[in-house]
């Protein structure tokens, strides 16, 4: 069996940059925290317990002793940042570029009127951080039948999507919302990592008889890769690790197709590949 | 064989409005001059031009004795009107408020630093006067083709279409543009009397085995009408009047749909209605 890596995979810009942030502030700084796991993925949240005594609260009141914070890749609610100033911890902001705009573009269009909606799943924190920039509650959808449930589309609305989701998918919603409203701003907030690794999966599992997408299980953009993955080859498994990997998935493959999220770490990719290479298949 | 006409049809809101206009002032102001076609029906101008004095000038410099002028439903360009203003003659606007409001957006967005894009026709009068309310050249796109063949796509767009062409041609292109630039404001510019006749001229076409679209061959609206019909019924023509009919197109047929452009006078389509009625086709 051959075992072949997608052109693009794993470890994005606001990643790569969160965790760079958050070691060389944990390296001062005994018992930090992030407020909400960092990113998206367990074994690299407890690499850095491990190694850089970082801590994981979600609960930005059970603070504890500790004077360092760090704001995860999907940034926190407006509301709980305000809370968190007077607090007088020291506060460092890992919050995703790529996260930030889309915070600025709800506060400045909701400012100017616009009704926000929102593509994205209204549990993931990446939206909850989004949403709370908005003066109103925003019109969160995850799909198109969601937005042709909306009773009255507003005149004007402001629409973004979540960074992780699939641009075809946006477009649908989009359209219709076009179609129906009077004016529609459209700010295209797909990040570009998570595109290049959805083109390259797809590239990929057109080709492949069996893809394994690693990448943590709550990882939005590894659940589109899988999705992507799955429309293409039906044998597809998100594996958060080597242990995951199930050995009569391969019996009979040709060619297994590896991707990864951008929250997977290189070592897990590594591990999952060196596993696959190693099954006694014929 | 049995003729049916479209649930909607005919004469819209802009045109009517124009045409009650333009009488009203032409009682009072004999040779009133339009500047260019009123609409476009080169019958309707004749009727106009028999019973009314109202006379077509293309040129603005070319006014003669008259002293009133009325401005056409598709509207004229900004340096024109200016140029008119100094002329000394009482200027009648009949420009289709669905057409100020695109003139309006593209002023407003072209002054905020928003790069026009237009999706119609650029030699189309409606196009050149709204074009001409941006600070720079707007790009304007007949097609797809045309969108993906830009070199390099503005960051910032604001896309608007012209007011009678088809909503899903217009999404297409504002898909290819969203899915290429990082803010793009869309402002849906088609009239609902354009979507209704053609809601309307999709549905007949779809039973009818003969339609015939009554209109001016200069009319967009008009010729959109005939695309639509075109795509689902093959025997598809487009009639100025009932002269242009003959009679071998029907040979054959069950079903005649007939529908009219926005611009195509009640009494034109009665004619023609009349004359398929009277053919001696079995």
């Amino acid at each position: 069996m051959q075992v072949l890596l997608a052109d693009k995979y794993g470890f994005c810009f606001g990643v790569k940059r969160a965790i760079r942030i958050t070691e060389k502030i944990a390296k001062y700084n005994p018992h930090t925290l992030t407020i909400g796991p960092l990113i998206h993925n367990p074994l690299e949240i407890q690499r850095l317990q491990k190694d850089f005594d970082v801590h994981v609260q979600e609960d930005i009141n059970n603070l504890g002793q500790s004077k360092s914070v760090v704001i995860r890749t999907h940034g926190i609610t407006k509301q709980n940042l305000i809370e968190l100033q007077k607090k007088g911890v020291e506060i460092t902001d890992a919050t995703c570029p790529f996260v930030t705009k889309p915070q600025k573009i709800v506060e400045e269009m909701s400012k100017e009127g616009y009704k926000i909606v929102i593509f994205g799943d209204s549990s993931h924190p990446e939206v909850r951080s989004v949403m709370s920039y908005s003066t109103d509650i925003p019109i969160v959808v995850g799909n198109l039948d969601e937005v042709k449930a909306i009773k009255r589309i507003p005149k004007k609305i402001a629409i973004i999507s979540q960074t992780t989701k699939q641009i075809e998918k946006f477009l649908e919603i989009v359209q219709y919302l076009i179609a129906n409203s009077l004016e529609v701003r459209v700010f295209n907030t797909i990040c570009n990592a998570t595109f290049e690794n959805q083109e390259a999966t797809r590239n990929l599992s057109q080709k492949a008889d069996i893809m394994i997408i690693v990448g943590g299980k709550t990882s939005s953009n590894t659940k589109q890769l899988f999705l992507i993955a799955k429309a293409h080859c039906e044998d597809s498994y998100l594996v958060e690790d080597e242990k995951d990997i199930q050995n009569d998935w391969f019996i009979g493959k040709k060619i297994c197709g590896i991707t990864a999220g951008a929250s997977t770490p290189n070592w897990v990719i590594k591990n999952v590949e060196k596993a696959i290479e190693a099954l006694n298949i014929d």
